[in-house]
C-alpha cells in the first residue's frame, strides 16, 4: 500500500466533515460538532480561507487528515504554525501516517519561515503524548487556555457587568 | 482621565515593541524576545497581515495594548478569534484599562460571527485569572499545549528519526 499526503480541494469537503465526526467521537465531543458542509466549503475553500487542510491517502483513499492555521508570536515577532486537528482512521493506525501528517506539517512550517509549530492533546491521549515526546515537542505546562462563548461572550461585547 | 481604544496603525511600531519587551519582562520570559521593529511592521502592517493590535490610550497616551489574531475550529466549523497577548502598563492597573481591552476584542470576535474567544495565561498569574473567571472564561484543563521549534522541527520536517 503506499502513502500519500496532499492538500486537500473543495471536492474533499464531505470527507473531511466525515473525519471531524469521527475525531469528535474518539474525543468523546460529538455534541460539540456544528460544522456543515458548506460552511466548510466557505471557511476552508472561499475567497479568504480561515484554515488549511492535508489529507493523508493510501493507494487513493483518504484515510486521515489535518487541519492548520497560523497562529502568531509576540515574542518572535513572526508567526507559527498551529495544527488545530489530527486524525488518522483506527483500522490505519500504528502505520506512521500520523507521523507522517506532522512531517509535513514540519516542512510546511519551515518553508513558510514559522518559529514554532504547536498543537493541543486531550491529557488522558497517552499514545499521542507518547509520541509528540518522542519527536521532541515540549509541553507548554505553565499555561493554561480560556475560552469564551455563548452568553459570557455577548456580555463582555456589550460591556455588560 | 480619559481612555480610548483604538487600532494601532504603522506609526505604533515602536511603542507595540515597547510594550511587547514590558510584557516579557513581567512574564519572566525577556530573554525570549527577538522581535524587531522592522519584523512587526511587515507582520502587522504588510501586504498580509499575520495579526492586528489595539491600543489603549489614557489622554492620547498609549498605556496598554492587546494582540489577536483569527484560529479555527473544526468543530464548530468556523473560526474564532484569539488573544494573544495583552498588556497594561504597571501604574496604570486596576482602572479597568484591561478590562475595556477584553471588552472590545470580544465585540470584535461578535461583530466578526467567531463562536469562540480564546487565550492563554501562565498558571500563576492569580490576579488574571481572578478576571477571567468573573467575566465567565472557563479554563481548557483538559488540554495541554505542546510546542516544536528549532533542531526538532528541522529533524521532524526532513522525515528524520
Amino acid at each position: 500500500m503506499s502513502l500519500t499526503i496532499r492538500p486537500a480541494t473543495v471536492a474533499d469537503v464531505g470527507t473531511i466533515l466525515e473525519f471531524i465526526r469521527e475525531l469528535a467521537a474518539f474525543e468523546r465531543l460529538e455534541h460539540e460538532v456544528v460544522a456543515s458542509e458548506s460552511g466548510l466549503r466557505e471557511a476552508l475553500f472561499g475567497a479568504r480561507p480561515d484554515a488549511e487542510v492535508i489529507l493523508a491517502e493510501m493507494d487513493s483513499t483518504p484515510v486521515g487528515f489535518a487541519l492548520f492555521f497560523h497562529n502568531f508570536s509576540t515574542f518572535l515577532g513572526r508567526r507559527g504554525l498551529y495544527l488545530e486537528d489530527l486524525f488518522v482512521q483506527p483500522e490505519y493506525r500504528g502505520r506512521g501516517i500520523g507521523r507522517a501528517l506532522l512531517s509535513r506539517l514540519a516542512a510546511i512550517a519551515v518553508e513558510r519561515g514559522c518559529g514554532r509549530f504547536e498543537w493541543s492533546v486531550l491529557r488522558w491521549n497517552e499514545s499521542a503524548i507518547i509520541l509528540y515526546e518522542a519527536l521532541g515537542a515540549k509541553p507548554q505546562d505553565d499555561w493554561t487556555v480560556y475560552r469564551m462563548s455563548g452568553e459570557a461572550l455577548s456580555r463582555l461585547a456589550t460591556g455588560e457587568r
